[in-house]
């Protein structure tokens, strides 16, 4: 039962170790041998626990989805409307990103051309966009010449860009900066 | 002088070839014998014109400097004001961008952590929208309580966001796109 803990956390410390090196070094350029010491255990026995190097990235993409999921989950209210939701789910996952280098690791790593068969974390964060606009629409939230796929994709590339560009800046995922992008989309929706 | 027209001749394919090498899988896997096969030239030649990879990326990347200054500067006519100047050159740089695979990797090394002492176009970009939004402020073709700083950030947060986009999605960077972006942030500026 000891020896099984000890594993868990080995497996934990490697998850983030690997992130680390991933977010510095990029997918392509990280080494094992890195990876490793910096948990403070030896690379036989991170092949342990993954057996290659796709193998810990695609560990670190499922921690990092698990957790945006869980913080954009844990953002949504009883009674909130579709703006609100929005709004809501924005903050609470640049927030999970500012503090969590596993988060900006499996971001970073989902869709890595050099790797296969990752999961598409960008993608689902488009496919929620355009949901919960077209709820707002539903929902009588927008203003009625506003195109909803324009401002879904104006949220989608203005929010992907502000994640690309807090990745030299770490001010880049501010709550103020997200304020004021939102301020400036909200007169499109009655103010609520 | 044939021998020299030909040695630029092959420069130019290099480039090219290198451009497309480093689109498809990023600076750190593109090989060199790739490169030089594709422009129809042994590796030998390929160092004839250049010392090692970092060398090759480099002159992609000032090739795409070039164009790109060239094309936002083309973009300029006399008697537009500050509003105009912007958005003309965000139609003339995503055209650039659209048509022209040197650009696109110039761009996309830029800034590439793998690389020592690249240019930074992303900070020429940021640069040139902050003049010119000032400028804008000066002309008084601001609204009010519309802050500078503000909608210099959103600007390049989306912009770049669409460049990111477009590199899965080529109508990332369509005309119809940008003119979704510039009519949200236009009615913050009097119409011009």
């Amino acid at each position: 039962m000891v020896q099984q803990q000890r594993a868990v956390r080995t497996r934990q410390a490697l998850i983030r170790s690997a992130a680390e090196a991933f977010e510095r070094h990029g997918y392509v350029l990280a080494k094992l041998a890195d990876i490793s010491a910096r948990a403070g255990v030896s690379v036989g026995a991170l092949h342990f626990h993954f057996e290659n190097k796709a193998a810990v990235a695609s560990s670190v993409e499922t921690a990092a989805a698990l957790r945006l999921r869980r913080a954009a989950w844990n953002a949504q209210r009883p009674g909130m409307n579709a703006v609100q939701r929005l709004t809501a789910t924005s903050y609470a996952l640049a927030d999970q990103l500012r503090r969590d280098v596993v988060s900006r690791a499996g971001l970073k790593l989902s869709g890595e051309p050099a790797r296969e068969g990752s999961l598409d974390l960008r993608q689902e964060w488009q496919a929620f966009v355009e949901k919960v606009v077209a709820e707002a629409s539903d929902e009588n939230l927008l203003v009625e010449r506003v195109e909803q796929r324009d401002m879904a994709d104006l949220i989608v590339a203005a929010t992907t860009g502000f994640e690309l560009l807090s990745r030299r800046d770490p001010d880049g995922l501010s709550p103020s900066l997200l304020t004021n992008f939102w301020r400036f989309m909200l007169p499109r929706v009655p103010q609520t």
